[in-house]
């Protein structure tokens, strides 16, 4: 079967890195295009390319010609690395051309008509999509993939939400540097400290968790009515989001039950067939001491939320950590594996 | 006026050096006698530490000769940076001859009948000293500090306590790496890295603060009854321990409110004249990106807690940020600043 | 072709670690025993480590049973990460088991029938293995691999000596974490640090890459005559050791002909058939700013030693900058090449 | 006596924070005008700059009100931390209007009438003060202070200069990130890495020494002919280069000697009575292990160069290691001394 050829936009940058790892041997996708700034134009992505990966980068995407959003993009997927500034204009743009963008921008992830997606936690608000070219005439469409904090909080909630129903959560994140970018944070201001400020930040981490838990009924998303409160921070860990989460349900469960519904949701998901689906969305580690981002972020390529310490909570109902890596799961591999659900559901032919 | 002679217990250790810095210019103390291990007994203390500060050694202060504790100390007050297991003993042996300690050590601080003091929240607690004596029949006493990370929640919520009163608390602590203890961490493991465990530390923020908060009837100890849920993780911070809250009052207060009693609280203290009282006891910082530890754990000479980001909590009440310099306020200095408040009330003759 | 059973003793430090990674999935070997401290004996490798690759730990060697020295270690290699005082007694009671040891401990280095390698450097030095098993009536023997920094300095030299003759080196090296093993550095030490010393490690560098440069003749080694200082600092850098390097030649070549021989060393290695042998031993870096142990240490899977910055040195003749993988192919990896150049020369029938 | 008024420029940058802290309690200066950047013209010192040195801002410093170079300064003497290219305009207008410049832009280090001075090292080169204000026609004049590793290799090379005479020196430094300003550099470059390449800094610090280790004859500088060699790397340190040198000299000296020579060294300086003099403008150290830039940057308040490790050198003579605080000493301290150094000969007047 022959590959889609697929569009990188954004593909300089530290996600559009962690696009390139993930799609240069992607058994359904194949990387024909790249395109970054203007200025970046004509050059070879190993030229445009300040490489931040420690693994070397793949020698024939080095040789690809960077291209420009003025040239038609070859194939219909496309993938957005983009500033979520740009990201407006340019992925209406491509979805009124017909492309699908699968994009990791924020610009587009509260719109009403625009499917948030992890696939283990709300697959079924795909259905947004239809709504979504109808309303605003597109031939194409935009799939968003959340925020990578998001994305920590959102897996090992959804199967709590389901067994336990959510009233509360208090959510302390400590996240990597990569999640700013390249060149993003000054050396003076991390090293050796921690910033307790992420500009949106919490924002996002709460909105976007609600919407990801809701459901969508009649076209229309209703929001889970959980209460959540973010704290985010910055610390001086290169790769790795960790997420402190106390929780109160609606209905109290045991350690043991709290703990086996987050395994058993490990082996329920149906969406183990896609390419980058990770054995396990989350995976309980038992240690005390564990998940760290530095020992963990890689558990199952980077595909996998961590979970651990799930322990009794003296002011809601119980504690526990949770680890993803940002710019996998929580970004580049967050937006594939959506792209690999429309392909499983047809919805890219 | 003379002033008086005082040990130093565990004086090469992080917190003995701290004691050593915050004492060896002291108005009201003069370090007479550093005492260690039995190896370190006979050498210098400039040959016996090694020293991690990045001010020098006091230059008279390394010329002196470690002692043991085989020998009679000098004076009646004694301050110790003693490891907990060796406290136990040592300390109680010390009171038994009508020594004072001021201790940093974990040992005794959830006696019953051993004062746990920050100054400014439960000066009034000192009113156990009696019933220690008199229970234990020990001429002198032990009066602890509390452990490094449990002052930065126990000084801010104080003023709320009374203003609002307290119903729940999440705490979560990034704490830093000297609080370990030299050699403490390895370099391997904390390095870019998080480790979201402290073996006891959650423990000790729960029930130390509630202590703190409690009040002293009737020569028994009545806890607060908040609920504390506390989440412990090192990261790769030097000096400062930092915590986010997330508070339910039991009558909620606007933002302004909370705000300005913490500010009134700042002022409020009867301890300014203190040698080591800082001015304000809380320094509430405006920036939205603050406190950090790189550049406001030596808020005035590391002696206040410094409060920021005070805002709605979804969940809760109010969020904030609470940094101490963990070895000086929360550690040292503390049990100094006990030290000086004994010898204003007169317990010290 | 069956593949030969190997055993590996201190298996779960830092530099065990890494054989366990390069010999898991080994075209010609295959683990058959792990043997680390007495304690650890009859647990599962997986119980016994304290697993420090980012890469998860291969599922069937965590299942491995540690077994002791008391034991037979089944079939003839062993390769050995054992601290220098153990290996000493150890490594050689097993040679005269008639065991083969590819060693990385410092132990034997210096005794001048044991062959010090690097395959691409001094592969004839081998022939001292006859000597050594004649002249200590050994069935078995033992092969050593140089020190970390070492071979940072001897792979790119050996071109330059045979085409220009070497006189003197200064060599400054910034040594990261990972070559003092596990627990090794006090986070106190190193953290925003530099250590100017490193215990015995500057020796090394200068003995052993006289070794390895001077040839064998009759039996009897010939350590060249070049003159090399070397300083040894340690840095905040988790795996990858650089050096500086200014070399005198005894005939000056022009910065092109330098290169030039370093890029031609890369194709001339007959060596390139060993399963671990990178495509080319000296890699040359273009960019200015390069090599960085953060981007290229993983060359060639941590096989290659990556040069970089060659230019005309005021003082001396020339300048560089050497950069080599200190666990991979200057630890496991390299003693795993010596042992794959045995199997090549039909010396571990 | 009343103080002289100051001015700095590039108040608000990582140098220009150390002018002020330099200044602020001065004896003979006083901080009359800061002037940053036309953009922060108008705004408070406290609301433009973003503080990173981790003592706190001085309260009445944070008051005053940024001025422009528009306005004309108050008094004579004007500090400047500019950026070299502004320095160059700037530096000259101002010497034109009458102003003194004490300035650690690079823009004039190496024009012939200006003096580039550390005081300990060559304080008679003030004589081409003279020379450039008649061959510029100007009132005013500029005395420039070295690039920061410069200083920690002249200082201590200047009294093994005068005993033994140079022949040859290789430098390999390992630079802290304060040396790059701020914003400077990326934390996903300099986190857990090393960069061995820093734009320019190889050729100011084989320049620069030679000029400062030569003489001044009959207005004409006579840069000194050793050989110098440098190595510039960037390491994750936040303050304090420190620099490895291997030394030939013309006449080789015994250890005890060159260290006898730079012990002497520090008590011979006829500057100890300026204000910002260090007690000993060397520091040696006998640890194996020192200086480090963590444990010893603040020798002296910053002001000491501090030197360790001198042994015998393989290639060369000696070797050793030394230690500058890159933005006291090696900065806004030197330029500083330096204009104590001028009121202290007259030449404020």
């Amino acid at each position: 079967m022959p590959k889609l050829p697929v569009s990188i936009l954004g593909a300089t940058g530290i996600v559009g890195q962690r696009f390139v790892q993930g799609l240069h041997d992607h058994p359904w996708f194949e990387i024909k295009a790249l395109v970054a700034s203007h200025s970046s134009a004509g050059k070879t992505y190993r030229e445009a390319c300040s490489w931040k990966i420690d693994a070397p980068m793949p020698a024939e995407i080095g040789d690809l010609v960077l291209g420009s959003l003025e040239q038609k993009l070859p194939g219909r997927l496309v993938f957005s690395a983009l500033p979520s500034g740009a990201a407006r204009e340019i992925e209406a743009k491509l979805a009124a051309q017909d492309h699908v963008v699968c994009t990791n921008a924020s610009a587009f992830r509260l719109e009403p008509d625009v499917p948030l997606i992890i696939p283990e936690v709300n697959a079924a608000h795909l259905s947004l999509i239809a709504k979504q070219r109808e309303s605003r005439g597109w031939p194409g469409y935009i799939v968003a993939s959340p925020n990578c904090t998001t994305t920590a909080i959102a897996l090992p909630l959804k199967p709590l939400a389901e067994a336990f129903g959510l009233r509360k959560v208090v959510a302390v994140s400590m996240q990597a540097i990569s999640g700013a970018g390249y060149p993003g944070l000054s050396m003076m201001d991390v090293m050796g400290n921690v910033l307790p400020f992420i500009s949106g930040e919490e924002e996002k981490m709460e909105v976007e968790t609600k919407i990801l838990l809701g459901s969508v009924e009649a076209g229309e998303r209703r929001p889970s009515t959980v209460e959540i409160s973010a704290h985010a921070n910055r610390v001086p860990v290169l790769d790795g989001h960790m997420v402190c989460l106390s929780i109160e349900f609606e209905e109290e469960g045991s350690i043991e039950r709290v703990s086996g519904v987050m395994r058993a949701f490990e082996a329920a998901s149906p969406y183990y067939e896609l390419p980058s689906a990770p054995d396990s969305p989350l995976v309980l580690h038992d240690h005390s001491d564990r998940p760290q981002p530095g020992l963990d972020r890689y558990a199952n390529e980077g595909m996998s939320v961590v979970v651990g310490r799930v322990r009794p909570c003296p002011s809601l109902h119980i504690r526990m950590v949770s680890l993803v890596h940002n710019t996998i799961r929580g970004a580049a591999g967050g937006a594939i594996m959506n792209a690999e659900l429309l392909y499983g559901e047809g919805l890219l032919l």
